[in-house]
């Protein structure tokens, strides 16, 4: 089986499983472990922030900075296909109370005007303006790699208001790749950043929320709140810490994206523009099939991917498919569609 | 003054002064005010459905419904426009928990295919859509009269999927009349319905939410949760049922609205194009000013109107104007902007 | 029949219809209803408190103070009995998110001990106490008139604490009138304070919310979340004026009070303590008969009364309640249990 | 140091490192983990319920527990000292938005008696009862192993009136092997069970909520919600799984518990009941030091421990404390206030 559904199946290798095997731990809660401890500060300094806060998830990352930043029955801006508004069973209004104004963002950012024009001030009657919320790379946008001067411009637009900002990063470091600019490059613009360790990084399990002292330290009771507060969590932190030492192999990814797209646009039927990041997006419509009996073929020709619009199928590489599986599933694919 | 700036500011009319005299009351909570008993029976009849409950404001009937139809965490479909949305302090996250898929529909009416685009089914991950919420007249539109046909295709295209329907009929009295219908031909396809008796009929405080018995049932619980379950209502219930009387006075409100548009639409530098009910939207771009100068200078000139967009200011007429002073006012507003 | 259920059932008396027809109105919601901003005036002038604020009933009145005084996940502490616990589905934590601390006061005030017992300071993990909410009369402890020592005892306690105090006085004009002080001392001990117009003072619609300023003017902003800004609010607000004026006959009620449980309790099986104010509770064991079946006989020989505890039932007095009513009452009861 | 804070700070032992290491991982939001399937079965049938599931920490399966058995607005009845209440932040408030009713359990069990006077029914006012929580071994009252006769009276009163009933179980383990009973004696009176793989019996991370195969449905959506959702969890799931062969090594905790109780006894000052499990809760009155200046001593003579009440520490074995630690850990104390 090749597994292009997403980067989130990669497995832990050998230097993670030797990491978790060999981690110094302690009670994280009582603020004792000190790989957590470790793994924290160099996330912070990785993206620019004071503080960092391990978590399981990267959506409890994102619910959880959404609720500090904002209060109950305020709007916070959003691209609708954004995933904190689209995959995260409405956590935003459960967890938070707030109310999301859907914007379609070129490229999945809301530009400037867009921020102007959903921002609203303190009102008898209106639920007010509390939060921007970006993502990069966009996923359901097609793995996005946004350029540092389109965050800039959304951010700014939001801070000259007094709207916090909060970076959806779950692939950041896969858009730094993919821009060639340091991840700080993007995250300086932001009041907060989630990243995943797991996703093209590697990590078993947890992402990482930065941003102010001030912040993580509330967002850390929150997090206990979430029922996050786990305990001898360095087992599986020092993994994470390995995870940041593959930042560098995210570019082979994005070449068998590359590459992967290249083949199944060649294959009758297919459409597949050249990905930006990892991500490369698949119009089927050309086979005359729908999207469900493409991948139920694929499936029957070892090749797993999900799908993705009404027409299209998504194919992630990572780094448990090498250029010898995408050159393999390349001709699964036009085998299973013959 | 000439107070153009909604058709909340109606004042109770003698008739209704009367009734709040001479109503015959008991205790609502208990279920004993005839006369909330018999406005709850008459607006039930007038918009075809099963049952109805007395609601100090229309607010309070559209929050009490959303939270009805829905559980926590699924997806309400709307209008970005609507009242619901825009003007309720972000009452459905806040109350219900529910998240807002915000829709551009073409007159403020989502179409079968937007509604189809925007439905989520039940998963694992995604917020499934609980509810399709309608308004008309559709007011933030500039207070279009909505037809059936389009009503009836939204509420189908939901209804199919299991979705229910809530109208937010504030001004459905101004949509059917508009429109030459009976309101049961707009209300036929929804689920629940709001309407507003003060606005436009007159009445000092109060609306109804109407649906079927259970619905109401569950409604009246919430209510009290609310803190909406008054006790001598009949009080004010009564000069309800006086407004209801108040229908068919809407068309010369109607008329008064095409009568200041025209009148405001030959005014240097103001475009108002014919409005479809009572309230006139009046495109201020071409005097140079900015609305809050344009408002002031109105103000100066003893008439009132309200802010709408960025160059636009909107008046309604109501049952306290006349179209005398419909005239003056467009005097007025020549005089203020020479 | 002579209802005895409670106050809640008494109906509007010529005063207050006079007032209704002939009310001064405006739209509340621009805060331009010139009697409801009167009424607003005498509430806190009479309480004692910089602001007030006009709600359609107290259970909005408390449900807002709640909301405004805490946080989210904070705690409050509260008699078990209180009405904001019992009787207000749970809205604490369905509006404000936060937890409850049940204390068992003696006469349902938390003793200074209590409150620092149940005092939580802030912690990684603890809800901590964000409010202490009292009740006066202590409806479900039996219309008790908690003496202003015992409030300024428990307040005290709390506000050493910084802890806010909320005080639901729905008939705290029954018990200064049971006391023999003036309202303010009791509600000087408090931040805020609600009482209802309804009850024992006959309005037919309405409470007050008293605190100060920047608190009122917050819970306005809440009070449209919950749909209470009412339009043309004056239609009840006056009859609300006209009920401050009845708050001397509330010692006639008490009397009135007195008289029936002292010819209940010489009924045979019944057992009926004297009254503080106008909440009679009979304790109906020695009767044989258990609460409903009494209550059945009752309202067969036209007096109704309410279930209160296992084998108790409650009799109110208020202004539609006569002596002779209540004379008649006794006899009545009597007869119903021979 | 010897630090017997509590049993949450046991470090994963080599076998529990070399599961992690070797653990045969998949995607578990997929479902895919081999090694949390095979923990999640295991857990089900050790606790006798249909399926179960594997949550990060204990705090998040007790607040999923509670959401899934509950409808917002609903009532929890638990004892005043309950975890779930008094440690998780109020999240009974905010994620399920239900109020507790605080029942003073005798050993920190409601009796059928106190189910049935806090039980209510579906009323038009009255948040109705949803849920009953209990705990075993109970922390706050002192780690006590509670007998299954009465869970089984609590549960069956609950029960009898459709009130489901969660567990508590953090450490029902303890209980189990104190009780010299099998866990089921104590769970199968209960709808779901939460119960911790760390804590006592060593994993690093992670808890199991088990409850009919419909239940653990909702809840794995929950947990998604929550962010709970992680990906190849069975890194620490294989710990989780060497975990449960540690059951049969609490008995020595509990002996060494006793024996520390018992030295501690002796010590001028302290007195410290026989525990029940492995909490030696000890009175530090007769000292004439107050909490923290008792536990600072000892943290100067390397043993730690944590405050309980106003004049009580906590001391907890665990299975990183041997006999000789809890020998000399009873030297040191005694050294330590002299």
């Amino acid at each position: 089986m090749i597994d292009l559904r997403s980067d989130t199946v990669t497995k832990p290798d050998d230097a993670m499983r030797d990491a978790a095997r060999e981690a110094d731990v302690g009670d994280d809660v009582y603020g004792e472990d000190p790989t957590v401890n470790e793994l924290e500060e160099r996330a912070a300094d990785l993206v620019g922030k004071e503080a960092a806060l391990y978590v399981p998830t990267g959506t409890m990352g994102n619910q959880i900075a959404v609720r500090e930043h904002t209060e109950r029955g305020q709007e916070v801006l959003a691209d609708r296909e954004s995933h904190v508004v689209k995959w995260e069973l409405g956590g935003m209004a459960q967890h938070a109370a707030v109310q999301v104004r859907m914007v379609d963002g070129e490229r999945g950012v809301p530009s400037a005007d867009q921020v102007e024009a959903g921002y609203v001030a303190e009102d008898l009657h209106r639920p007010e303006t509390g939060l921007l919320c970006l993502e990069n790379t966009h996923n359901a946008r097609g793995g996005l790699a946004i350029e540092p001067a389109r965050i800039a411009e959304a951010a700014s637009a939001a801070r000259e208001r007094d709207v916090a900002v909060h970076l959806d990063g779950a692939r950041v470091f896969n858009a730094a790749t993919a821009l060639d600019v340091d991840v700080t490059d993007v995250t300086r613009h932001v009041d907060s950043v989630m990243f995943c360790l797991s996703k093209g990084l590697g990590a078993p399990v947890g992402s990482m929320l930065a941003g102010d002292a001030d912040f993580v330290e509330r967002a850390r009771r929150t997090r206990k709140l979430f029922g996050g507060g786990m305990r001898q969590a360095g087992i599986i932190a020092d993994p994470g810490l390995q995870a940041l030492e593959n930042v560098d192999d995210l570019e082979a990814d994005h070449e068998n994206a590359r590459l992967l797209a290249s083949g199944l646009d060649d294959v009758a039927g297919l459409s597949a523009p050249e990905p930006e990041t990892n991500i490369v997006v698949v119009d089927v419509a050309g086979t005359g099939l729908d999207v469900e009996s493409v991948l139920e073929r694929l499936r029957e020709h070892d090749v797993l991917a999900t799908a993705f619009g009404p027409t299209t199928i998504r194919c992630c590489t990572h780094r448990d498919v090498s250029r010898e599986d995408v050159e393999r599933a390349v001709e699964q694919v036009a085998g299973a569609l013959v």
